[in-house]
């Protein structure tokens, strides 16, 4: 198994280490430290080595930062988080709701003037110091070394996972090319170099993939690109061995970075907003110059290539199937005595069915009753809840595939479900299927589509408190930027970005739904009497799975829209009846007929 | 009649006129000079007197600005002008395509460095200069009086329409009142005074309005409101007679008022986007503080009160009767020997029909076959088209009465319609039709409601390039801030705010087609089974006038869309039935008929 259901920390553990951190900040001068959970790389998951947070509060998330000062630790956390923080964490530290109350903001109201805040310059960007920077006037902010690693006896090493090469055939284009790419829009911004520090950049442009972490098969390391083609790769030279790279690449040991920093010829770009303070740190130290700007893989990586695309095609074909054994086996088997942890096995024991799984793409939810509407549940052997007759199941999981990633929500009906839970099905599915269909000029961008997801639910009252869609990659991170499909996000869909578009409705203490599909961007073909001047986009659908048919209000649909359910069940059908066994092709066969009156 | 169709210019006119001005550049040390379309008050309509850039050159669309240098004169204009100014102005005006190419930009390839740009300080608001300052250094950027002014020997005088006060029942507030509630703002800003240059704000406030130019019933004036509630309204004294105004209001001669801002106390908040930098220069040479800021009374100004929702109601029953009237009268006499600037004075006569005719809210477009495909067409005696069989007609007209001011677009057949008329037609509908179903969270601005007008053209590969909808005043500007539904509008609609809904498609050189009632965005009622802790907002429709029934394609209709069209004309019958005359009312109860099946 992958997932785990275990508590890994205990709220004892904090109060004596809390203690310890104290004196080390005496030890460094420092009346503040702060503890974030990212690592130098800002990723979604971290080593074992930088779970720092949880190793000194308990606090298991994926997303907060403590604060602590001589008399008083905040831990910012966000609304998902609000209750689990109470039960992993001792009263020493105090809970605070972020983003509402920033921790600049709280620090300033505790900290006072003349007085010094420390940080690791490792774990925090650069426009994130900036800001602290800003909001604290008359503080020092201090970068030192990291005080919990100073004090955590047997903290983990880095990780040294296995670094294997990724195919060129998927990736449909070598890392030489890549590179040659980059170093030209390198040279366009104007700059001699640009540092990597996201380890997809690196990933995607050296075509490498790795086990260092769960989840995400990023190599973790930075690289320098230099305008003239050269890549510093820093990684020891052992874990490469069995990788080709190109003649371009050098790898160094991860201990130089910091000294290669400084003997870079500037301008050097550099990603405020996910490089680490310590990078701008030692280019100012060494008097070179800086140019702000986006890392320039992420936009191209976003894009993907035709060979991309047709690998993860074959890839949610592989996990389709998997989804249809799985559900078939969830139909003959519950409510039985199910419970939610049962369910995440079963699904992860059907994707190892396929023996290409490398991994789960992040841990299933699995939430059954009111557990589906606590929007990013993950089930333990404490909240573990059994499945039980009329009440909806939602299971989000996805699965890493040498050629793909993918990211899937169904919620079924145990039993038979209640009037409101097939209404509420029935407004989200409208809100998929009018995104899924969707045409829109080139240029727009998630912003400017958001509403079509949300108008079924508006109508009827209802809304969901979270994006739309997130970014997808290939064999990477199943949560990527720059693309989303949320009111937040003002930038242009592109041909071959993937997205996933996964409406919802959550009824707090009673249930919550959400249907996902991934898709992909694509051009539209020119209609017949359609304007001629006009470039238009769609959605090309990668998921293939039954959408669960008896909690379909078929009155609810429009005839397009039925047309479309019934044309997605075909073709999923079409495509899967022959990759899964004889008893799931039974219920696939069940389960894609049309829809019928009610 | 308020419309005249006539060429009120020559190009001839042009050169010789460009002439003088070359010569009084020179008398005023400068190198070239900016003759901008605007008033001091930067309103959509100018008097008489402001009329400079038509004036000189001989264009007269409704924006635009002439930059003349020595030897080039551009005259910079938007798309739907492009060849309007060709058939205005003489050879020796250099069009140039606007926003497309920017007036700084233009002038910085042309005006050497260290010569001197010319410009009259009361023609362009503040950040307008600062643009050019930004885009042209070591270029002299110098305040002058206008050199237009100087030339034009029989320039008419500034406008003293008369001034009358708006009755507070349908204000909903008094001047008083209002005063006490933007002091209260200006307080809160930190500023002591704000200076007010917009005349819709001076006319909103002191619930005035006037009769100093065309469409737009507002006062030409400027004002000074003082934090402490007293107010400096710089208008003759003899032009506000008749009027009842607060005791904390004080005429002062238009003469007085560069100096009354240099007598202010700072700091005092001024608006950049639409005051002149005169003020600001006014205000920097007191050495007076200054605050940039938003105009306060604008947003309040957008919430319409109860009243005044009243007020619009009433006047669009009205305006709705004479509609009706219209659009029989052309269903039995269309296409006979009509022509469109025979069917803009007819409509201009069913609305003074009503005895309450103030004003057209601006001039109509009425626009026959391809002319409909130009989207801001004026019919003019040269381009004046008989209606044709088969072809469509698109009417675009509104009336300004004491109690509101309508703006509604109907597209009629001519004959029978083509089935591509029909089929677009019949798209846009849906498109109106959803906006005006539409319900969605308080916090959502235009942008996020703009794709649901546009989705059903998308779908079909169509789309329009205007804004879907604009704000609009009672009895007041047709066009007012600052809502708007289009993608580029970040403000969040409120309850009160007027807009138009107005979706339309386009087929250059062969038809158009806009559909257009006004709404006003009210809470929604709570749905039984909606979410209890969010509230929603939706449109209340203001206008009704039935929708040429020939023109749906009732098959591409769902039964929500198709029994919205039934409940509008059904309502709209209902409303004004009895307010029309024998004949309209049977063509009414034919009209507003329930849709039939083809």
């Amino acid at each position: 198994m992958f997932q785990t259901f275990e508590a890994t920390t205990s709220p004892d553990q904090g109060p004596p280490r809390l203690a310890r951190l104290r004196e080390a900040m005496v030890g460094a001068g420092v009346d503040a430290f702060l503890v974030p959970r990212a690592d130098a790389h800002q990723g979604e998951y971290v080593p074992p080595r930088d779970e720092r947070l949880a190793w000194l509060t308990g606090f298991t998330g994926s997303a907060g930062l403590a604060a602590v000062l001589a008399g008083e630790a905040g831990v910012f956390v966000d609304g998902r988080y609000r209750l689990q923080i109470k039960a992993q964490t001792a009263p020493d530290f105090t809970p605070v709701d972020w983003p509402e109350t920033k921790p600049a903001e709280w620090l300033g109201a505790r900290l006072p003037k003349g007085r010094t805040l420390g940080f690791d310059p490792w774990l925090h960007t650069d426009e994130e110091i900036s800001a602290f920077e800003r909001a604290l006037p008359d503080r020092e902010l201090k970068p030192v070394s990291n005080l919990v690693d100073a004090i955590w006896d047997d903290q983990p090493d880095p990780p040294r996972g296995a670094v294997l090469n990724w195919p060129e055939e998927l990736a449909g284009a070598g890392a030489d090319r890549k590179i040659a790419e980059i170093a030209e829009a390198v040279g366009r911004a104007g700059a001699k170099a640009v540092v990597l520090t996201l380890p997809d950049s690196v990933s995607w442009l050296l075509n490498l993939r790795g086990s260092d972490i769960g989840r995400v098969p990023v190599v973790l390391a930075f690289a320098v690109l230099h305008a003239d083609g050269r890549v510093d790769l820093f990684r020891r030279a052992e874990d490469l061995s069995g990788v080709d790279l190109p003649d371009s690449v050098t790898p160094r040991g991860p201990e130089e970075f910091p000294e290669a920093l400084t003997g870079l010829e500037g301008p050097v770009l550099v990603d405020p907003e996910t490089s680490p303070r310590a990078v701008k740190m030692a280019l100012a130290a060494a008097g070179t110059g800086m140019i702000r700007g986006r890392d320039p893989c992420v936009s191209r990586k976003a894009r993907k290539t035709p060979e991309e695309l047709a690998a993860t095609r074959a890839a949610h074909l592989r996990d389709g199937a998997a989804m249809v054994e799985f559900l078939c086996w969830l139909d003959g088997s519950a409510p039985g005595g199910l419970t939610e942890i049962s369910v995440a096995r079963a699904l992860e024991g059907f994707r190892r069915g396929t023996n290409a799984l490398k991994d789960i793409s992040f841990d299933t939810i699995a939430g059954g009753g009111p557990n589906a509407a606590i929007v990013h549940y993950r089930v333990t052997t404490e909240t573990d809840r059994g499945l039980r007759e009329g009440e909806l199941l939602l299971v989000d999981s996805g699965g890493q595939y040498e050629d793909g990633t993918t990211d899937v929500t169904r919620t079924v009906a145990i039993g038979t479900p209640r009037r409101d839970h097939t209404r509420a099905f029935t407004l989200v599915l409208k809100g998929m299927i009018a995104l899924s269909r969707a045409r829109w000029p080139d240029g727009l961008a998630g912003r400017d589509l958001d509403a079509l997801a949300r108008a079924p639910l508006w109508s009827a009252g209802l809304d969901y408190d979270h994006g739309t869609g997130h970014g997808v990659g290939v064999y990477l991170s199943v949560h990527e930027g720059p693309q989303r499909i949320a009111r937040s996000s003002d930038i242009p869909l592109e041909p071959g970005m993937i997205l996933s578009n996964e409406p919802g409705y959550y009824r707090e203490g009673d249930f919550g739904i959400r249907v996902e599909n991934l898709v992909a961007v694509r051009k539209a073909e020119t209609l017949p009497g359609g304007d001629a001047h006009r470039d238009f986009l769609c959605f090309e659908t990668l998921t293939w799975v039954p959408i669960d048919r008896r909690l379909i209000d078929v009155g609810l649909l429009s005839a397009d829209e039925r047309a479309w359910v019934d044309a997605y069940h075909a073709r999923a059908r079409e495509l899967l009846e022959d990759r899964v066994s004889p008893a799931a092709r039974d219920w696939l066969v069940m389960a894609a007929a049309p829809l019928r009156d009610a």
